[in-house]
């Protein structure tokens, strides 16, 4: 799916939809995150107004999204807070190359790959929460974050020729596998 | 006006406004440098779940504002690129005090004071653009950062009481005058 060359394992399937309060809160930090990404990007790379446009609309996509998992959290008495994330992200971000143009196309597309791993989280999540409108908000969610998957595939192509873009693509999706298989065992959205 | 304790030098009056091409790119900047301060509020208070929530709105708006300006560079077939900035940002930043919950407070009023310039200044390019779309643009945009001053100010109001809000306010907007008065002869939005 996406690009993805893992399902969840097992573990992660019935051990944290359970986790529920610790799983929105890492949601939540996950929204702003991808938020900050976004937008780091188009800090670094101002010279192209279309890749800043379509980073622009993502960041407020994020933003919303972080709004959104705050009023659940409200809503559901829970509390939002610092909390230690999985090691999925910095190890990811462990893949990106040095150096431009390859710096950028792998940036893009770990970002690209975060975006679908958490389509399938939420498509997993969604059946196994008992919340109506929790269930609702990972349905709209999941749309959303395929949305992104397929933006940052495409905006990596300004930098490299679409062959070494899906070449490269598949290398990082096989190191993506290897780190959900690989998990952390914290009850995370993409642990 | 809206806190400010001075009005635009002359000379920013009767200069800047011709140097819309600069001025545009610089706008550009500014809308994805406001959006950066916001989320950076957002990354380093998240114990506030209030206050994250109306920093996520303002980041949105921001970078919806920054769309916006690229689109009207693209209509206007002018680039985005890197620009010099003004250095009223780095002096305002100067004045922001050291330890919470001051230092909070400060960067939450620095924040709601460049909303106000960015307010009054749109205001004055209003009408001295020719472009009709830029007219429409700068007028919608002083609402909007007149909207961000009072939630900037309101937000500061949940670190320190209303009362030393107004005074650390006022001390502010009396050192912003005097940084606007100084001035640095770039054409750009808060020079």
């Amino acid at each position: 799916m996406l690009h993805l060359k893992s399902r969840s394992n097992p573990w992660w399937l019935s051990d944290v939809p359970k986790h529920l309060p610790e799983l929105l809160v890492d949601h939540a930090h996950c929204e702003k995150k991808a938020a900050g990404t976004a937008l780091g990007l188009i800090f670094a790379y101002v010279d192209h107004p279309d890749l800043a446009h379509a980073l622009a609309e993502i960041a407020e996509e994020e933003l919303q999204h972080f709004r959104q998992v705050l009023d659940h959290l409200t809503r559901l008495k829970l509390g939002f807070c610092r909390q230690r994330p999985s090691q999925y992200g910095e190890r990811l971000h462990a893949l990106v190359r040095k150096g431009n143009p390859e710096r950028i196309v792998d940036r893009l597309l770990v970002a690209a790959l975060i975006e679908a791993r958490s389509c399938e989280r939420f498509l997993i999540l969604g059946p196994r929460v008992g919340d109506p409108e929790l269930k609702d908000f990972y349905a709209s969610l999941h749309h959303c974050e395929a949305g992104h998957h397929a933006t940052y595939v495409r905006l990596a192509g300004y930098f490299a020729e679409g062959a070494v873009v899906q070449k490269r693509l598949d290398e990082l999706a096989t190191g993506e596998a290897e780190i959900i298989e690989r998990g952390d065992r914290r009850p995370r959205l993409h642990s």
